[in-house]
């Protein structure tokens, strides 16, 4: 069981890999990826595919958790932020993947128990359960690692609620 | 030189594939793809990315026109719709084909020479230039065709530009 969770972009995406390992959340990557803003969208969603399905397929995930995303000032931008998220979805039909999404504030609640908390709030909960990790570089990185980890433990509690009640 | 122009929707996708011929517009096929609402959105992609790459192979496509949409009343509406697009540009990208785009607008002053046209204008105009098509079952049909014909001359307006002028 290992979820890849991803904060996509046409610009810049976000990605976490982690699994459930001993009662703890293991993450096993995070990163982002950069698309050159100066190619067409084609290339750079060719691109975004290529590097998603490579991170499905290095990690056996059997998991993507994603946030679904509220529209801005700009419809455009947000119908782009679509584009990446078809893919998304044809990553996980090729691969039996299941999608999680959850809304902004399904992840801060997951992170931090309070859904209206801040960045920052979330980013310092993130620093304490991955102390290796040290700050990523980018918000990106943080808000990818943020849903992958609303990702493995919504697998936990879905599998919980499975275990034989003890009598 | 092939056009496939498509209407994409995660219920009904039409589309068209045509090709200039001796001066005129070829229309090499239409219709449309139904998608079950019963299944989820990750097997509908899947389903739509196998036709749509299923369409361009079969046809030699070199170009794909495609509609902007509009934000209507539902903003989660409409960001699907962006993921059949970021499908369509990954096909795209896979067969090194061109992605057109056009306004609705665009589209109808393409077909009937007046931007502001209604869309039974549109659909009249379509089977005046093919009478042997009958009237399309599905007004996605019409749409896609329009925008068929919409790729089909701007690719041969860029031409014409090309050419030297006679002096």
């Amino acid at each position: 069981m290992v979820v890849v969770g991803i904060d996509p972009g046409l610009r810049i995406t976000g990605f976490g890999v982690a699994r459930p390992h001993n009662g703890r959340v293991q993450l096993l990557d995070c990163g982002y990826l950069r698309l050159p803003p100066a190619k067409s969208v084609t290339y750079r969603i060719g691109k975004f595919h290529e590097f998603l399905e490579g991170k499905v397929k290095q990690w056996g995930a059997t998991d993507i958790a994603i946030e679904t995303p509220f529209l801005g000032k700009n419809a455009q931008n947000f119908l782009k932020l679509g584009y990446l998220r078809g893919i998304t979805h044809l990553v996980a039909c090729r691969h039996a993947l299941i999608v999680h999404e959850f809304s902004p504030c399904q992840v801060k609640r997951a992170v931090t128990g309070f859904g209206g908390a801040q960045k920052d709030q979330v980013a310092r909960v993130i620093m304490q359960l991955f102390p290796r990790l040290g700050k990523p570089s980018k918000d990106d990185v943080t808000d990818a690692i943020a849903v992958t980890l609303a990702g493995v433990w919504r697998m936990r509690m879905a599998q919980r609620t499975l275990l034989p009640v003890a009598r």
